[in-house]
């Protein structure tokens, strides 16, 4: 099959070796997976990654020595059904699923993994267990942005944000935005959202923002105290993940302020833990969702809760893909391209 | 009166106004003031302090060019009712009090201010309806330690550690120490206590910690994994205050964990956001305690839940103050000396 391959830190499109459903995996056909941030910092800075996953105690680790097809973003249709894979799924279904593969050498990550190819090749192997059908009538582009939107929803869930309270959301690219989107879902307001690109506050306000502002014009929490006379309850998203980010929300949070930290920031960060111990702050961090987020995810966009169209701002084929990682570095013209092998 | 006076980044005793009780408030003799480490760090990076007391938009300030009388770890005798202090109190009665006074130009910090003189002075003014009288038999000096040791009690509140969990301590300072006993009192175990200093070490163990260890010999972690199996929740209290100590609590905790700082940092501290990311971490910070708080921790003590007496090791007059300040660099020597003026 052909695949959009990480190889010596750079993408190559070339042919590989199709994947086997194993025990409890089915075999199934890309249609359409999204290009995330975290694939861009891994072509970047793959070793740093490699190592802190290491550190962290990660139970899997890719060795970028070897090929990694990149892609944990997708929607795909189901082509065979593997040994002991149940009898939920049958070929031509359509599914989405969490990206990460059970199989005889354990749990892996599709998309950082060696042994299983990931979104930008033409086939895939998921485990069924972890494998749902996308409702009739939701289209495959649409079902592809469960996982990003997923990650918001966890990002907010796990703030325990209450209604009544508010929210400032720092960075409005992909993760962002999928946490405006929520926050709104769940009747949070105002949600007052800063990014230096017009594009996405434009698109902020699409997905939800009450509030956009340019930091550059005016800092988010003046705006915030504007909108709601500083005395509400807030939850400030850190969503852009430079070095900078977390002690900039540490000096502007108000006293009491809980930093959800979903931007992955993979460089060494200087906070001042003055600020923190002097106004007591909580800065929790995210990662990912489980698997109830996920599904509760494409059920929202499938009943139309979630309204993920205005993210998708480009489709390329396997070999558009290379150039499609460079187009992402511009957020006035990109915020999510999907590939479609 | 005399007083150990902050007069230009010096300590110097001398002779100062008195204080007057003004309304609401009561005059005290001081009896027993300990000796905190703030106070060592404001000595020495005062204007730190105070720029970012500005930046965090504390409620006072105290200015640097003018004499502070610090000392904020006090037990005190009434001396006079100021007027419409109420009737609660009279001369004779040994008291506590929040070190925090209500006056006309607002809320001050009782040690941090230019208008009311700490306990390293011969009188104070306290706010009579923060101050609390010292349960019959209770030793004054044991009830000065009633300050530290909220801290402590605020600090393992804040965590919400539940019974079950488990607990690491990063540093057996008096705040340590507090957080120490307040862990052991809530039936916390096992408590895991990481200090170089060997006396600090022994007056871990004899605050409750359960399992303590030199981290030049072996990670607090270890010793973690050793007596736990690895398995249980846990909670890492901060109590060292240097910078690189939040990154090594995040690097060594498991997912999940919750690291509550309340070691007070003053520098710029690089943290790594990709770990505290990658194992969804909460990093907490503390400061203080609030009312009920300082008077459960007085009743504590006088009940004899927390034995402060082996805390103490070392007694001064307002002569001696100077010297105490730099007798106290030396861990194996001194935990917590108290001024008695």
């Amino acid at each position: 099959m052909r695949a959009a391959v990480m190889r010596n830190k750079q993408l190559v499109v070339d042919e590989i070796a199709d994947p086997v459903p194993q025990s409890g995996q089915v075999l199934v056909r890309t249609l359409a997976c999204g290009i995330c941030g975290s694939d861009l910092h891994t072509l970047q800075h793959g070793e740093q990654m490699v190592e802190l996953s290491k550190e962290s105690g990660a139970p899997f680790v890719m060795d970028l020595s070897r090929d990694v097809v990149m892609g944990h973003e997708f929607s795909a249709e189901v082509v065979e059904i593997g040994p002991d894979a149940g009898d939920n799924l049958r070929p031509g279904d359509v599914v989405v699923s969490m990206p990460v593969v059970i199989g005889p050498s354990g749990v892996q990550g599709i998309g950082y993994s060696n042994d299983y190819p990931g979104g930008y090749s033409e086939l895939m192997v998921l485990s069924s267990m972890l494998t749902m059908k996308v409702p009739n009538g939701l289209s495959f582009e649409h079902a592809a942005l469960t996982e990003p939107m997923a990650v918001g929803r966890h990002a907010v869930n796990r703030s325990a944000i209450a209604k009544g309270s508010t929210a400032i959301v720092l960075g409005c690219g992909p993760v962002g935005l999928a946490v405006i989107a929520d926050l709104r879902l769940k009747g949070i307001a105002p949600i007052v959202a800063a990014d230096f690109s017009p594009a996405r506050r434009s698109l902020a306000e699409t997905m939800g923002a009450h509030v956009v502002v340019d930091p550059r014009e005016q800092p988010a929490i003046d705006a915030w105290r504007e909108a709601t006379g500083g005395m509400k309850q807030l939850v400030i998203f850190e969503a852009v993940g430079v070095p900078g980010m977390i002690d900039q929300a540490m000096s502007a949070a108000p006293r009491g302020t809980k930093i959800l930290v979903v931007g992955v920031c993979m460089e060494n960060d200087p906070i001042r833990p003055m600020l923190g111990i002097a106004k007591e702050l909580d800065v929790s961090f995210a990662l990912g969702y489980d698997p109830m987020e996920f599904g509760g995810t494409l059920r929202s966009i499938a009943e139309g809760e979630l309204d993920v169209a205005p993210l998708i701002t480009g489709r390329v084929d396997l070999d558009g893909v290379p150039t499609a990682f460079r187009d992402l570095s511009n957020p006035e013209v990109h915020c999510k391209i999907l590939v479609e092998p």
